[in-house]
């Protein structure tokens, strides 16, 4: 494709992107299609001839669209929001259209060091500490996600611990990580990934009521498995739970974490965006006086579209020491010389995209104001929905409920918590079935809670009060009929 | 950004880029910027109020181009290509505009679904085996990097030797990893990452003329592991290694794997994708007999801009079975019939792109001719360029070069080794200081060659020519001078 044809059809892809997000209402959020459905209307072998591009764009529209479930709906609700805004859209363009590969510094300095600086721009915006910015011991990079950020800082604390014996010896079955049931599958995943196995994870209680870890019970645990001479790598503290937004006590945790010297982890995945705003920046307690690496997404409320995690340590001597190995045909002299940043030392894969670009986009356009005030609006949404629900007695609201996600019971009078457990599946997929809306579910205490996560970047009040007047409509027509 | 003005900034970054392309030949391929130069020139604190798109775009062209090395330019000879065509930027594009999140089936079923249709195409356009194929029990998946591919290759490898203790009990110091002194160090970075550490990796001899492999002291290795107590989990050969692109003996290796139930993963990061020609299939024999894994990089060398890695599995039990974790918020029935494919469960991270739209793009636009006539153009060049050098007194090539990367020993005849070295890393850097063109070194038995990759999208028999002449001349003129 010459530049001249690049030119023609990316303009063809910007005007039907454009068209896509202004009609974004008239199309059901999420997807109806059975499994296979999409495949079978593809075809089996693929093309011996190209093909006009405006075939792509046709069977995009044609082909794929009744399989997609539409993320940037106003009326998307579920898991948590995946903001795809045009700056970070347009940055993301940027650097498909630069094509360059950000392994090394030497292989595009300006991927590095741009780099560097919207991390070290987002650790200001967010009040992180000094110590997280890279002039000093520690130091900030974009991961894909938050799990690839919480294998990695696992990698780094087993070094730590270990005293870097993982990386030469192997790992041996004395390591453990302690989370909480609370706490992201992701940690499970990454101790597996790192060889602790399942049964190198302790978990520590919680509040049964905030579902926050409880910093007592991760003492007893401590003392119980350093004393059967394990060696405890890593507590992974959590500001802002997948399933509830529960805020684990991080300075509690972390005077625990200091006592014994193990690695505290904050993984602030959902939640940490939200200290843009200082009147949210409670929720980062602790952090400064107790973190070793801390984690949050961009991409999923800050406006910033898959993939872009950003992960700080307050020492990159361990994540270096876990990952770094260099092989003759990668070594050049900045490298050598020990100036230059090489981000494919701090994360698993080698290669990198100029994902920088899409941040540095983000933050500019929107401005620090522009970032808040979109926080803002989505808890001051997310605040009204908890009132109606608290206000209305066929519902209950589970508290607390401090940022964008509001986790809720529809109550089934006369049945039995198995019936209503049903009832209140049957409530969601009818809601989801309807096209307006898309919501998930999680459970607290064994029983099937709704969640509504509010924070897409068209929602705006009527959306959200259209969502809540269904949700009392369906149930109140669900509840009426005989079971 | 409304519609309307992501439809204004979306025109003008599709000019920038189309321009970029057009002019690319006329900037130095390689940045010459000192450490911290950009950083410096962008400010220590984000902007308070947002700024109009144009001045994103205008610190582009100013502040980030001259620390950019560009990739896309026709003398871009350096690592491997890392091509980015038209149609890949706009696949990649659609993915950006429609910001779905393609975690589970249920999550978007088209992102899966398409995946799963362009993978198997790939594995139907490489003559890979049709036991890769998603319909049986084997299945591919794109993967952000060889890096990553290899990591979650040696997971279901672990996973299998192990019987599934590794997922429950975690990695104990018996388990070790084969690679041979050419395979790339991702594999070593993934033995670290798995809990293996560098003492459970055994580095294979290799052939001195081809190194290539030896099939007959990986034998050796393994017999004398297994007698001593050690459980051999994973034997990783080579298709084209990152060196030299040496050709690891698939067949003889796989032979001995199977005599010892190893699980054998093939890395053809770079070469694989040669495999859409006839001519060049060779390159995978062995494959379909003996390979449990199978990964290439479209994102090198086949048109499509990184991050997109394809992996296969002849049994994708193991990978799940090492991988898959599945907490309340993420049930679904799709997930829970098993009729789906949920691709958290094929790689490390739990979100995930549209990736498989650029790929799609790309096969569509080209087609299968269009691919092969890529191929044979780089090929073509490489082979013009090693004849070129062959016949000149001054230098040696080193043999094999099937593909598209000409290894290459300037002479300096009456100097030392060492001298020879020093010399040779002068004229790399002379020529890459010199802006027309970009080539990276290695090394063969301790002694620095020059490597020079063909295959970006815009190099022509031209640039491969001035190219040449260039090193002859500066090689002349370096030859010259008093040392």
């Amino acid at each position: 494709m010459s530049p001249e044809e690049f030119r023609r059809h990316g303009k063809q892809v910007v005007d039907w992107i454009a068209d896509y997000l202004a009609g974004i209402e008239s199309r059901p959020v999420m997807s109806q299609v059975e499994p296979g459905e999409i495949r079978c209307a593809l075809p089996e072998r693929p093309p011996e001839h190209g093909e006009p591009f405006e075939a792509v764009l046709a069977d995009v529209e044609r082909v794929l669209l009744p399989g997609v479930t539409h993320w940037q709906h106003p009326g998307f609700f579920a898991y948590f929001p995946s903001n795809a805004s045009g700056p970070s859209i347009l940055g993301d363009l940027l650097s498909s259209g630069l094509g360059v590969q950000g392994m090394l510094w030497i292989t595009s300095p300006a991927c590095t060091e741009l780099e560097t600086v919207v991390v070290d721009w987002l650790a200001d915006l967010l009040g992180l500490p000094d110590h997280f910015r890279t002039d000093g011991r520690g130091g900030g990079v974009i991961q894909d996600s938050a799990s690839s950020a919480c294998l990695v800082a696992l990698l780094a604390a087993l070094h730590r611990a270990s005293g870097g014996r993982v990386a030469s010896e192997g790992i041996d079955r004395r390591y453990t990580l302690y989370v909480s049931s609370q706490t992201h599958s992701s940690l499970e995943k990454a101790a597996r990934i790192a060889g602790l196995g399942a049964a190198g994870v302790r978990v520590v209680d919680v509040d049964p009521r905030t579902l926050a870890m409880d910093p007592a019970h991760l003492r007893t645990l401590l003392e119980r498995d350093a004393a059967a001479g394990a060696v405890p790598a890593m507590v992974c503290a959590t500001v802002g739970t997948t399933s509830t937004t529960a805020i684990d006590p991080v300075p509690a945790i972390g005077e625990v974490c200091r006592e014994r010297g193990v690695w505290l982890h904050v993984d602030a995945a959902y939640a940490g965006v939200a200290a843009v705003c200082p009147e949210f920046r409670w929720i980062n307690d602790g952090v400064a006086a107790y973190a070793d690496s801390y984690s949050t997404n961009p991409h999923k409320w800050l406006l910033t579209n898959f993939d872009c995690t950003a992960l700080w340590t307050a020492d990159r001597a361990p994540l270096l020491g876990a990952l770094s190995i260099l092989p003759d045909y990668l070594r050049n002299a900045a490298t050598s010389s020990g100036s230059v940043v090489d981000y494919r030392d701090w994360q698993v894969p080698l290669g990198r995209r100029f994902r920088a670009l899409k941040l540095w986009s983000v933050i500019r356009w929107y401005g620090a104001e522009g970032l808040r005030a979109h926080i803002r609006a989505g808890v001051a949404l997310a605040q009204k929905l908890a009132s109606w629900i608290s206000a209305d007695p066929g519902f209950e609201v589970h508290e607390p409920h401090p940022l964008g996600l509001v986790c809720f019971r529809p109550l089934w009078p006369g049945t039995s918590p198995d019936e209503a457990d049903r009832a209140t599946t049957r409530l969601m997929d009818r809601l989801n079935a309807g096209g307006s809306l898309y919501l998930t579910h999680t459970k607290i205490a064994g029983r099937v809670v709704l969640r509504m996560a509010v924070g897409g970047v068209a929602t705006e009040h009527h959306h959200v009060k259209s969502a809540w007047d269904l949700i009392r409509e369906e149930h109140a027509a669900l509840s009426a009929r005989p079971r």
